[in-house]
């Protein structure tokens, strides 16, 4: 039985750093001084910046790097990717898209892996002077252009504006495709813009409310690994190193 | 068909106050300076008080405040939970059970976690003064005196020192129970001790490498929804409420 790769993408990412519009915000300045960094390398949080993401458009999609830290310790720690099966990018809401290296072990610490991000920000790799493979890197692309760029042979995007359809459904699906990939929204309220939406090849509601992104990109991977029989396959080894 | 309730226990979770040993550690006291307040109303924590806790007896498996956070936003935020079909405690290493009201919305930010948690450690209950029922109780109790109470009918331990058997066949079991208990480590490395194995009816190894411990609760709560065809009657529902 072959291998397939599955590509997953946390789409339209809440994840940036403080837009311009608001550097000169009192509260920004403040936290900005305390925490001794220019407004532009720090990262946008609701925790802590609330009051002045009020008049941010679609503020209610933004700010929330703690989503893509949770979703991204998921993916990275499972064993789909511990086999070399899962390939994991981020895209956020600015369209930039960060790739995360699938032997990287981020820290599990929240505010250390906000200054990670930062400095991924600001030297678009991480470490910034790594010589090997980089643990993240992060270019400006659209996910229109990610797409273009992975072309997978299927696309999967998990929404609760799509047609009703268990996950264990959808993944068997596309884990028999060549090359699947599956879109996870990276935001706590709202939706998938017209433009991702217009990416996928399925969109698959799989709840009838709306589910954390870290709960559906755990319970994704999961399928997917059912799908390949993988847990029964590890069960039975005793050693490490891919089957 | 009936609705059965799972009871998930993170067992001898890593999650405790600074312990009497280190109050006159250097390191700790500057920190608790720095941050007023007394270290018996810190929660111990390897991000940052790494280089104190090499004496610490056990010190491998303690202070890790991010994985009982991890796994409590994944159990609550579940389906399952939004049934009303989970009941959720955390047993901590040093003896301590922390019962979550299930519909208790914990901070996603992790510093705003830890603040409650040393609350509750101080108070017993938080918030301190609820009128109603509280988000998250404390007491005093090993794991031995809260299986006695809740008295479940089977406990199935997951551990990677436990017979090989999918998650899918260990879970799919215990739904077929009364009143089963799920047995999870709140712990970063090692096994369970003697006397919470001897607790457990059965011991499961679901993959031949240690898991973290929220993907294992994601994932243990998804195999018991899927147990009990609540995604296909999720996605079915078009609105709010109990099933």
């Amino acid at each position: 039985m072959k291998n397939v790769v599955l590509t997953l993408v946390i789409a339209e990412s809440a994840l940036e750093t403080i837009p311009e519009s608001l550097w000169t915000h009192p509260a920004i300045t403040k936290w900005a001084k305390a925490h001794r960094k220019h407004p532009q390398h720090v990262l946008l949080d609701r925790s802590y910046h609330h009051a002045s993401m009020k008049k941010l458009e679609q503020n209610e999609k933004r700010g929330r790097p703690d989503i893509v830290h949770f979703a991204l310790l998921e993916a990275l720690g499972s064993p789909l990717n511990r086999e070399g099966l899962l390939t994991i990018y981020v895209h956020t809401l600015n369209n930039y898209v960060i790739w995360a290296n699938p032997e990287a072990r981020l820290p599990r610490n929240y505010s250390r892996f906000v200054s990670l991000i930062e400095q991924l920000f600001e030297f678009r790799q991480v470490p910034p002077n790594a010589t090997g493979r980089p643990l993240l890197t992060l270019k400006k692309q659209t996910l229109t252009q990610l797409i273009k760029e992975i072309k997978p042979s299927y696309v999967l995007a998990l929404s609760t504006i799509g047609k009703p359809q268990t996950l264990e459904a959808s993944i068997s699906k596309i884990a028999k495709k060549n090359k699947p990939a599956v879109l996870v929204g990276g935001f706590p309220k709202g939706h998938f813009s017209e433009a991702t939406l217009k990416l996928a090849d399925e969109v698959a509601r799989i709840d009838f409310q709306m589910l954390e992104t870290w709960t559906v990109v755990s319970r994704a991977i999961y399928e997917f690994e059912r799908a390949s029989s993988l847990p029964k396959k590890r069960i039975d080894t005793t050693e490490g190193g891919n089957l």
